[in-house]
């Protein structure tokens, strides 16, 4: 992949889940992976969701990140529609705290995986951390990146010990 | 409507629930509603989806339920797609009871209602007593014989004193 | 139905969950759609719902929207009463979330459905989202606006996009 | 209360948990103690649930116990309608294990109580036992045999120790 | 029952779940039933909470109104030490609701019973306005007054209707 | 603590369980530590369950195991009783699997703990190691064979891949 | 990748989980991508474990499915170990369905992501799947083999409506 | 054991968690028992953790408390690794309240065992006591200290009654 290329599609289901979207942006783009925020809500825009998944088909995208809330619909969706891995993230719920939304994401049927990860802003970090690791199997500078970033958490756990 | 249309559409997520469809199928053909079963994944078929709704449209259909199970995107699919009333049912799952089924269901966004019926084939069958109240409602005749039901059903639970 | 008749009754198990109703109110309204609200407890005034539930009958009301939390039975004890769609809403809990209102009313048993939404405000407004699908079956013009909803506020999701 | 009057009604929702109620029965007319089983849905057969009411309060019944599943409303809509002791139990459901039930049953609004028990036979056991000590509040004898029957309870578990 | 004996003894898990208990002292007062509040926890305080059930033996206490939080054992215990009928009430926590405190309560063995009310303050109403139930079988008057409340509870809700 | 001694008590809460225990007493058998099993309910058989802790104390039992199902109170019992270590085991339920047991036995009030366990068989077994742990601090000899059986454990799943 | 490497590492935490594992032993050798399964507990025997990675590592393995039940934390530690990709999976547990699988596996802390599936032999086999896409991101033909598969899914589920 | 040596090693997976580590650290330091609080994540520092675990195999350690959260493996791992008692404590989690850390810490397998306590400060509280528990075993002074703390727990708990 060329480095100016966009590898990773960041889809949200509502504009108002924007700050947690940011934290996948951040860690991406601190490590120089060029990634496209999208807002497209699979039960209130479906056409529109179909022109952004077009568009990520027309520039190769690698991965597609989605977060959604309650009945989380739009990883599975995205999912059904592209062959790239998608990583699905849930947005946590006002009443239910977000076992609906990490329910409704995890449990995919055979033959269509979403890759779940941990609810909210933690589980969007982590989805970008996991994209990183899928682009650095073809990318040993990347790689090199993800172990000194490693390294570096690992020693400020261990500098917190004073 | 006129009484050889097909009034509701009931669409499976999976062959393997065909049995739970049954259940719906058969209450409405007691009370002489055309009705027609499709199995079609939100997952893993969904231009075949898009298909049978296209079909559907077509007929004027009025009600669609739709019953799957997990991560049950299909009756959210469809009501992101028709502006019908669309019965969602969660199907049991083998490790969760179906709690992610129902979850999956009835959370839905504003302005893309899904009304969601308990688990299984007691779900079926109430998708298609709820589908036969939104018909009366524009049939005297079908409410009458929903009345009579009624009537019944109540004299049954009464006759069990004995 | 005439423009002018009360098409839906909104009722509600306690008076202080009007902020809820109000959102499903504000719904029908815009859409010109003629409906009341009651407050009527199922537990605490079985008597004065009954009478609203008669003025519902005389007044041939179409659609029943009830709103409850905990141990939620007013949805189902109207539904057990008539043979109109019923439309129910869990009203948030204090401690459990609103779970314990969710599973009460959605288990119904066969016979007696009630279409169950999501918790709190969301709910309420897709319970009145969903009584207009209904009404839009008999009603052309309605059907159109709530086409022209589903296009505005696919419009206003993508438009997010900037 | 003389002796051959019915001092508890036993009303099941359904005649299929009638195996359950027996367990309840049992434990009542082991203790010398009148009781009568109803079948009587309040969703199936609101009417006739009414008039079992009527009976019992021309009967003078004490207490009430009422067992239902799923969005189990009958022991709420029996408190809401008598001035006595209405003792709740939960039956099991096939997919939610029975947590429907009792979050169904418990969480009565303030001024109406149904007092819980647990799932199930057990509940049901306990239903009766707990009917038995609010009627040997006023009966010096039963207060004497619920004593007998504790202690006897008690050995029964220390003779398992051989 | 003499009308200046106390009839019912409300043991606290904790003093800093005073307020629940007042909610409960308060219903029983406005009856002119007479009642104790006891701080006496089946963990921290053993000898103690035998001391106050010996206490209420001696003086013939009809109730128990018991209220405890997380492995809420108080009802349980009592219930294990007294023939009277003992009402439990799960106190809310902090990190799982009270889903853990009335599991706790709820789940008692055959021969054991324990009235279990909904969490927290609602549920300390209630046990107030169960035991008043059980107390009025033996007190006309009594029954006469909740009758009264609950008309007046009726009224209430009706009224909210302008 | 001399061999002879009996080291470890384990109760159960029913007689039922017993399979469960012995698990338990398999494990501490198979290293050469004596236990000795009881039946004792919390619950009906209180002032059992109290001899039996006497003579625990009587012979200066190091570890007391209790495992019990539903309301589970009796390690919770047993810790507000004794000063040793309490080891507490859910027993699985019928309808909630076990959850209520956990719950029940897990969440006790600061200054009175009990060491939980995982459920059921398991936990049992785990129980007698843990228990193991304990002892093997003042007991070289058993540190040892304790060090062995985690080797030779590891050593079972290595030689699984072939 | 050269077609005789090994790409995925298969690890189960225990040799009783192997038919689950088989599932998605199945799914990758039938698009030729070479795999090895492990058995290898991070509780039972975590050197065993080092060993296989470090094996891993040397083979430059690009995928770890790791699938465990209960406290499953060997996907976690996997993911603590190494930069590659790490796929888990919960197996299903006798008493709480899998819950705490799925909840020990998707909770990871920000910056070692762990991709979650649903449970058990679904899940097994979407982990196959998901990583068939990791690695067709580097290899069209295999991504031409995905895409066949996609489509002869849909085609076999759109086969079952006649 | 001599009485300047560290007994306890109270390990957290996270800094941000030191708040709960203290209301252990204070309860072990009011007995006189030394103890060491170390911050070593199981995923972002695996070896630091294990030179956290060495140097407590050197120093002879008796008890590791290990705290940490979400997919909370630190207890697990640390009870792989070490033959001494490892209590574990869940710390609450923000969207799941915390019932994700219990069972990733409750669940272990056969052999493997960590002594779960409830969630978070009343957790952390009951570890030490715990501690306190198992080095009373040894130490007749420490038990006496514990004995009269739980007397003077005890009178606390009374004296609020006036």
């Amino acid at each position: 992949m060329k480095k100016n290329e966009t590898a990773v599609y960041v889809i949200l289901g509502s504009k108002s889940d924007t700050e947690y979207a940011q934290a996948a942006m951040k860690v991406l783009e601190s490590f120089g992976v060029s990634a496209k925020l999208w807002i497209a809500s699979a039960h209130r825009s479906p056409q529109w969701l179909e022109k952004v998944l077009r568009q990520g088909e027309a520039a190769d995208v690698s991965i597609y990140i989605c977060a959604a809330g309650g009945a989380a619909h739009l990883p599975g969706v995205v999912a059904a529609r592209v062959l790239k891995p998608v990583i699905g993230v849930g947005i946590p719920t006002k009443y239910l705290g977000g076992v609906d939304s990490l329910l409704s994401i995890v449990g995919m049927p055979s033959g269509v995986p979403v890759a779940t990860m941990s609810l909210g802003e933690t589980g969007m970090k982590n989805a970008a951390y996991f994209a990183l690791e899928i682009l650095a199997l073809g990318d040993k500078n990347l790689l090199k990146r993800l172990h000194a970033f490693r390294e570096q958490q690992a020693l400020e756990v261990q500098n917190t010990n004073q």
